[in-house]
């Protein structure tokens, strides 16, 4: 199934994509918050026969939900990335979050922030989304409710600043997430991950060179630590980063990123 | 005043500490999580004649909520502290996050999580909590809420072994926090904080002593990024972490943990 938020009339609704259309199941679901959806941790019974539909051009697409905690974000998870980058970390695994007040959707303005920083960047990632609550989970399948695209937008310039990533990855609209939410069923791994910007491919990846791939990070991430259902974990970037161009390129107001990845769609946004 | 969440016949409670008396004002606030009422910015009308009151002695008081993000931690913030770590960020502002499932209240367990961590640690903190939702802000003082005590419990191994701080901060019960919300009337800076294991004192630093003061942190932090009504935004620790001892000493199951701040009380935790 193909899961998103959207807007109607000003107001915020679950929706089911199928095909060109999103069928409105907020009042199947009993909730315009697709976040609750997914923490009830069961299936819905939905018909699409008895809900309301839209053309999915004709609608605003809004983030999936804005989580309870912070977006979870493994570092450095791509060889080619980690060679391009200059931060320490090189061989671990690196575990940092984003601010839940960063997340915008599909089509919302990046902020540039030019007070902040001069280093934005972009870095396009797989997201995966908790689907059932545990710790130091084993049988990892059960606990996955889907996938989506996300954006890890960074001021590299206050990442470094900080030594600790949490501030540089967090201004507020850093983290784009969307446009749909797809369960495991309607896709198949390894998947492509591309990222543009302003046309141009700048990252042309695959799910594929993950140096620890997503059964392993929530096997870890679990472990002493309650995952639940609603967490975000953004899996980490390929390489093709603004920074580890030579020159490091970096985002610029006007420009438009665009991160693809099979079966996901394709997550849009501007710089403003 | 002092807020606090208590549990009376398994319900969570809002009350009002006056003396040895805890007010029920769940009623009266409207709601059983003091969050809410953090959250409405606004000062409620409470006639304390009309609570159902009880000694506090007698009631379970619980962590005072937890927050709709990680809990913001600033490192590095007492010179002699920076001293004593071996981690890297000396002189530089460094934020990192714990997650929101590692709350736990006062009197709560700590878990020993051995097959995860030889090196469990104790950091006694003062935490400030926003009241007044804003970005950029500059009247640092009409965003506070209040104040509490928030220990930082870290696995030394873990948090080295992922560079990024987060994983190893935020293993289940690594934040014990409480028991009060003081509102800023009732204290006098600067505060005293002291740490004791098993009644040994092992932090004995006053809030004067930090490199970056609160005003300066929740200036900073909010630029950029917007801070919300009901953040927790724990300020550092001063010297006389275990892991600075000679040799270093980390704390085993059986220890008492208690962080003492004047006017906040006493949070004590046992580890298990």
């Amino acid at each position: 199934m193909k899961w998103c938020s959207f807007e109607m009339q000003e107001e915020q609704r679950v929706g089911i994509v199928e095909g060109d259309f999103v069928f409105d199941v907020s009042n199947q679901v009993h909730t315009t918050n697709l976040l609750e959806v997914i923490a009830r941790e069961f299936e819905p019974d939905i018909d699409l026969d008895v809900a309301p539909s839209y053309r999915v051009a004709e609608v605003k697409l809004l983030a999936p939900y804005r989580p309870l905690k912070n977006v979870i974000c493994i570092g450095k998870n791509y060889e080619e990335h980690v060679k391009e980058m200059d931060t320490a970390g090189a061989g671990k695994l690196v575990i940092f979050t984003k601010a839940p007040t960063s997340v915008v959707g599909p089509d919302a303005v990046i902020e540039r922030h030019p007070e902040l920083t001069e280093k934005l960047d972009y870095e396009g990632e797989l997201a995966v989304i908790i689907g059932k609550s545990g710790r130091d989970i084993e049988a990892v399948e059960e606990h996955i409710f889907g996938y989506t695209i996300l954006n890890d937008v960074t001021a590299r310039d206050v990442q470094k600043e900080h030594v600790q990533f949490f501030r540089g990855k967090s201004f507020d609209t850093f983290c784009p997430m969307g446009p749909f939410v797809v369960t495991p069923d309607e896709l198949q791994f390894p998947l492509q991950i591309k990222t543009s910007v302003n046309g141009e491919t700048r990252q042309d990846g695959t799910t594929a060179d993950m140096i620890r791939p997503i059964d392993e990070l929530i096997r870890t991430l679990s472990k002493g630590m309650t995952l639940e259902a609603g967490d975000i974990i953004a899996t980490g970037t390929p390489a093709g980063v603004g920074h580890g161009m030579t020159p490091p390129t970096y985002l610029q107001t006007g420009d438009t990123v665009e991160v693809t990845i099979e079966g996901l769609g394709t997550l849009r946004n501007v710089i403003v």
